[in-house]
């Protein structure tokens, strides 16, 4: 067998919740909540099984889940989307991400990526037999050179990826990177891939900018969303992907031999829970409250910290603290010897770059951040 | 955008499913149970969601069903499989499917499969930019040539696909085709993808031959199974595939990217649903009464039949009915004018052979059979 994939190991999150788990250490690394989601969620899921809806959802999604969202769309964005030939569930963001590269890079294609981004893009690219073309962004502010990603462009370039909201910088796009975004698409014909998986986790009043509320990037764009990371069930790993009928077509003749449907009963459930627009209408208020207790224990416990605008993330540099040790060495340290995991901001980057910064997850009760506020506190 | 797969359509399955919809026909085309799965397992899923399994699973699977399944093979076959790095949970059979063949082929590879083959095979392999070469096995006994299969290797062959037991065929493989297939494999060095879906729907006392079981097989070859197959819950989407730890580390490398992880609550209930052997062990008898019940009435309205071994699914030849209809035209027909839907064997084949022969699916309620059998009664 020759790998596919030779230099991938264990993804970051993996590895970090691991060591977590076998240093009984308070797990602030891998991104997920560990509060409940809500009851009605759960109740849905049972009643859709006892409902005997447990075969095969269409291939595209269940038509009420992506009525839902067409609806959902419309009524607090303003965005016009087809449930029918412009909407596909998919089981989980990451599948939907995978698919979309699939569905657009060939071999030798080239896919622009802005660092830090999610591990799964450039494995996904080269799985491909495609390159990934990586741009470095630098903290603190993480902030786009438009002039260097279309530099970046080559003949062969046919993607770039973006992810906004970005996870882990915090960042969130302004009209005007997307409209640089747009034209740098616009002049060399590029596709666009927008993972906006935390388009709800946008705080002190900012609000997101969407591809799909963008014209010109709308009509070339797949844009990807999470119901896990909206609704505090990552485990149900359903996600969804909005894209032009033409994008679409493409896209769903990739899913239906990759996964061809998604679990029955979570979309039925998923329809349900969207009917109501506080369900994520609240959910700012919800974490702004989580980040704000974070905060002020990491400050006071020594780190210095890049305001988090968005995601339910926290970027922290710890030169304070062990300005000696590299991200990695950092976060396995004070996983070891503080009891607290968090993500090296390395992880993010295709250069390996050490900003000295890890990454922790608020999307965690108060008590557990408390608790771990409390271990990070015999660090002063 | 270059697609990825220009000639793929959507899937006969959801076309014919949509067809017997528009026609209120009763639906024996695509393969699913219209009876519910067992209580026990939808409550096992809503005590997982309650009990706050709503998180991501580990990436290769739940521990507790990974091991319920490594004890499933040992007490059930004698087969000893190591739960840690030999079995990974993935989102169904199908993308156990994808990504064991996103895992072995590259660009100008080729892989050689068996037709009849389910429809996914041949657009996965495309996706990676291989090359699908196609056996055509004919009816009625659908036999494989093996020394047709040897002379199929090229230098760039790197993968077998078999299905056993076989949809549509309905064959099973005997020893001596598991050592025909292990010799090629050997002599060329080749992978070996096992599509096992349908192990335990194997009929009137023949047993299923595993290349779990088959010493050298098992050192080469992926194994793909479903849940939704044997447990009758076909939108849940949850399967797995079996292999060497070698083979295995390669397709968790892409299997994290793809989808990360599968749907916890379902996996915590599957795993308990597996401790007791009668789940599965009563399979046959069950599915038994189905086939001789829908073969007795097929006969009856005119179709002649080739015995079903095994899956839920039985062939008719519909030459003594409509002799000048080609497969596609004759399903299509049966679905509009007689209200029953069917699959047309054509489509499991890259060269569209046209049998006469219609798929019949009987993982249905007598109730539903009778029916269907009632409507079909009007043939003769
Ligand atoms: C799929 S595990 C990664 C979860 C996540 O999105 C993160 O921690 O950044
Ligand atoms: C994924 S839809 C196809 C179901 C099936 O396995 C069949 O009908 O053969």
């Amino acid at each position: 067998l020759v790998s596919k994939l030779p230099d991938v190991g264990t993804t970051i999150f993996t590895v970090m919740s691991q060591l977590a788990a076998e240093h009984h250490a308070i797990n602030l690394s891998q991104g997920f909540p560990d509060f409940p989601c809500a009851p009605e969620m759960l109740q849905g899921v049972y009643q859709a099984m006892l409902a005997n809806h447990n075969q095969y959802a269409p291939m595209a999604g269940l038509p009420a889940l992506r009525q839902a969202l067409a609806a959902k769309l419309q009524q607090s964005r303003d965005i016009v989307v087809d449930a029918e030939t412009e909407i596909t569930i998919t089981a989980g963001a990451t599948q939907a991400l995978f698919t979309a590269i699939a569905t657009v890079l060939h071999a030798g294609d080239e896919a622009i990526i802005l660092d830090p981004s999610y591990d799964s893009y450039a494995p996904a690219i080269r799985a491909q037999g495609a390159v990934p073309v990586r741009i470095s962004l630098s903290a603190p502010a993480f902030a786009v050179d438009w002039d260097q990603v279309s530099q970046a462009v080559t003949p062969r370039t046919r993607l770039i990826i973006v992810n906004n909201p970005n996870n882990p910088a915090t960042s969130v796009f302004t009209c005007s990177d997307l409209d640089a975004l747009s034209a740098i698409a616009d002049r060399h014909d590029l596709i666009v891939l927008a993972d906006e998986v935390y388009e709800h986790l946008v705080y002190d009043g900012v609000e997101h900018q969407s591809v799909l509320a963008h014209p010109a990037l709308r009509a070339r764009s797949f844009a990807v969303y999470s119901f896990g990371k909206t609704f505090h069930a990552t485990g149900w790993k359903v996600g969804y992907c909005v894209a032009p009928p033409a994008l679409t077509a493409e896209f769903r003749k990739l899913h239906q031999f990759l996964v061809f449907s998604v679990n029955t009963p979570t979309q039925h459930a998923l329809a349900q829970y969207l009917a109501t627009p506080a369900h994520w209408q609240l959910l700012p208020e919800f974490y702004q409250a989580k980040r704000d207790l974070l905060a002020t224990g990491l400050q006071q416990a020594g780190f210095t910290l890049k305001p988090s605008q968005s995601t339910y993330f926290q970027l922290a540099d710890y030169r304070q603290i062990k300005p000696d040790l590299s991200e990695i060495e950092f976060a396995r340290w004070l996983t070891v010897t503080h009891g607290v995991a968090s993500i090296p901001v390395s992880a993010f980057y295709g250069d390996g770059r050490d900003h000295k910064l890890v990454r922790f997850c608020f999307a965690k009760q108060e008590t557990t951040l408390d608790a771990a506020l409390t271990r990070l506190s015999a660090l002063t």
